[in-house]
């Protein structure tokens, strides 16, 4: 009998976490025995539908894989039995990344175009990293920025209710379970429901009781009985399993009847705008969670329409980032080494404007609010705050990294700064991204070498 | 400086992959010395959006974590610090599973209501494996169903085409990465770009060259010489870096030059189908690849213009299941032990009918087609064929685990049985599930029960 495999995926594992195609042309590159420096940035074109912007996140993982990055015994005669070459196994047995990279800090507002980060290395290294790079900042990016969205929704809106992940069971595997809490705590969420990312990530975790707990006593009131007896004051009763109104009665009931301090009740069904109005009234200053279907549209309908909460749990929508799962996200190869210089590149794709070379983004601020922002070469200087730090240098971490609490505020100042226009969670406002007079130029010279050279090749 | 953290998942973590209720229930069952039996369901409400049908997949995971499942001692030592209680903690020490898992087979189509697996244990472990199950399941299934969805297309109207899956790098993270490739191939992809997946499952890795390969020669010329030089025969050729048909002709013209044989070339942008048409005229009989928002409806409509191609690269569609990223299925308690007997349960959800007790499925089959399913109680025995199987009995593994590729052709075996209508890529026929007789005087009976104890409670 053939034992079961769960596909774990350990740091040791990390470097063969990348299309094989990235290792097909690594050979090729050192067969060839052409190994130029080279910068990849990686950005989005635009951005998913009815977001005014994104929330920069999954800085720290990219981090983390380098620093475990290599390729080992396992690893190497893996890829000796799929065919890759001895000469190329024994490079690959010293493989470490040497080179820089350059990012906006997490909780870092990006609109289309501005680098979340460039890495600029040997093309070898370089090129190894893309396919873990864009799953993780992609992702976290997409359920961060979901996360903000909700967050925002809250802050201007609401009532500062707690927001606390309830998705990890409609994630995508156990990764995702882990950094969509992670991101979550990045947009502005308070925690997770989610154990472990509380274990690896310090955030706090939240969780009470589900249908199961009610359905498998005799009696809703033996169950609420049950529970109150086990954990006394604040505890939170689910109270839709049979009847809302019904079972929050029975909570406010035995609460006062155990003498314990009701925490609150949670709602997870029905016409939750309603039953909100009508449990308030039942449970005085008590809790009220919702946990079913919530997402920053939700949330708006539900201030437009006066229900009353104290906390929500969103799941599934933050967690696959429901209504734009995917983030569009690249990892473009701007500059290449020619004659010891790195050399502006880019692809030509009709319809599509793509911008060569190492970058910086400028923010413009006036009186507290954000302006616009402006795209230019890394060389150039323009007037605002450039938004890329260098965080790796010869390959090594030379940045402070931030704490997560840091990173989540930084997310809400940054947020405070958007003018509402760009806030509205449908048909949001377009940010304006500038493009420096230098990176236009830079644009029209580059594109008209590669025809140039295009033509003659 | 802080030492940046990847958060990885590892065997030993899977027990703490859970949402806090869990915990918090498992500690009041511990505490109230209650631990009856229970069966909990694992199913789909209702199919996602143009789906015909559902294909189960990730059985396999869950039985692997069942064999790491435990507390070890530093999870025990984070949960003391989250406030659980050492008497309970206690207990988690020597915890593993003992109970019963019965199960469809991975690659068995399946539909609303039906059970994917059931789970029978004490309620203390049942519950703690909610989160996982829902999880990798969930989300292996969805991604099955898509690939299959594409592969069935490519049956239909295509001429054996190869599909690869090219997405991980749009996957929610790495596990999702590894897991979509997995569910890929049991939907009926021929492999997949992540080579770590090809490690884990042991499935074909596929990969070429990217438009940085390109870029990074001083010509298009000059990165295809490089490449012939390294790969020579049947070496695949990225053509749409500058101009499509001149790379195409490009290859051609290095391939001749260089004397190897022309494995193909890959399209990546502009309008697929009318340059697949161009370039099938320049390239012979070399492969063509397109892979670029390939999904099953790019497929039916590149067959309906008569595209030319030789593989399809499918990758954000596929890895986040764009269409449907959320699968709905669910984790019920349906049947709980009271006196020494499992007892059939459910909860009231007003406008969502639910089945309580365990379950088995009837696939009732005539002149090799599908006519319809019967969803009976556990106890019936009707018309067709049971689907449910017994994988796990006194928490050991009792069934021989099938191969990915057999898996692969159960799937392919199924999908020929079920009628066209349901197979449609948009708008299908719904498949008809019967209810039994005896299920639905269960169910009945259950909720007037349940309505006449809260009467009393």
């Amino acid at each position: 009998m053939t034992a079961p495999r769960f596909g774990h995926v350990d740091p040791r594992d990390l470097a063969l976490f990348t299309d094989r195609y990235e290792l097909t042309m690594m050979q090729g590159y050192h067969e060839t025995d052409y190994d130029p420096l080279a910068t990849f940035s990686v950005y989005f074109r635009s951005l998913p539908s009815d977001r005014g912007y994104a929330v920069a996140a999954g800085l720290e993982q990219v981090l983390a894989a380098l620093e475990s990055l290599e390729f080992d015994g396992d690893a190497l005669a893996f890829l000796a039995d799929q065919g890759f070459d001895n000469d190329f196994l024994a490079a690959l047995e010293s493989f470490s990344f040497s080179g820089e990279i350059r990012a906006v800090p997490e909780g870092t507002l990006i609109f289309p175009n501005e680098p979340i980060l460039e890495v600029t290395a040997p093309i070898l290294e370089a090129q190894l990293l893309e396919t873990l790079v864009l799953n993780q900042v992609g992702y976290q990016t997409l359920v961060a920025t979901k996360a903000a969205r909700m967050a925002d929704v809250v802050a201007r809106r609401g009532d500062d209710q707690e927001l606390v992940d309830f998705g990890s069971r409609r994630a995508h595997g156990v990764d995702a379970g882990l950094k969509a809490a992670r991101a979550a705590y990045v947009g502005g969420f308070d925690g997770t429901s989610n154990v472990l990312a509380g274990e690896r990530f310090g955030m706090p975790t939240y969780g009470t009781m589900a249908h199961s707990w009610v359905q498998s006593f005799e009696t809703e009131r033996a169950s609420f009985e049950a529970f109150a007896d086990s954990y006394g004051d604040d505890a939170i009763y689910l109270v839709d399993t049979y009847d809302t109104v019904a079972g929050a009665e029975r909570a406010v009931a035995v609460a006062d009847e155990r003498d314990v301090r009701l925490g609150g009740v949670r709602l997870d069904s029905g016409d939750l705008i309603e039953l909100s109005k009508a449990v308030d009234d039942i449970v005085g200053d008590a809790g009220i969670v919702v946990s079913s279907g919530v997402d920053e549209f939700f949330l708006r309908d539900f201030f437009d329409a006066d229900g009353i909460a104290t906390a929500f749990g969103p799941g599934t929508a933050l967690t696959t980032s429901k209504d734009a799962p995917s983030s569009g996200v690249v990892y473009k190869l701007t500059a290449v080494e020619r004659d010891g210089e790195l050399e502006p590149s880019m692809k030509l794709s009709p319809g599509k404007v793509t911008y060569p070379g190492q970058k910086e983004t400028y923010r413009v601020e006036r009186d507290g609010s954000y302006v616009h922002d402006v795209l230019a070469t890394r060389e150039e200087s323009v007037d605002g705050r450039p938004l890329l730090e260098t965080v790796v240098e010869d390959g090594s971490l030379v940045a402070d990294l931030p704490t997560l609490s840091e990173v989540r505020k930084r997310t809400r100042r940054q947020l405070e700064r958007l003018p509402e226009g760009h806030r509205r969670v449908s048909d949001p406002d377009t940010y304006e991204v500038r493009i420096s007079d230098g990176l236009e130029a830079l644009r029209q010279r580059t594109e008209r070498e590669i025809v140039d050279r295009e033509r003659k090749g």
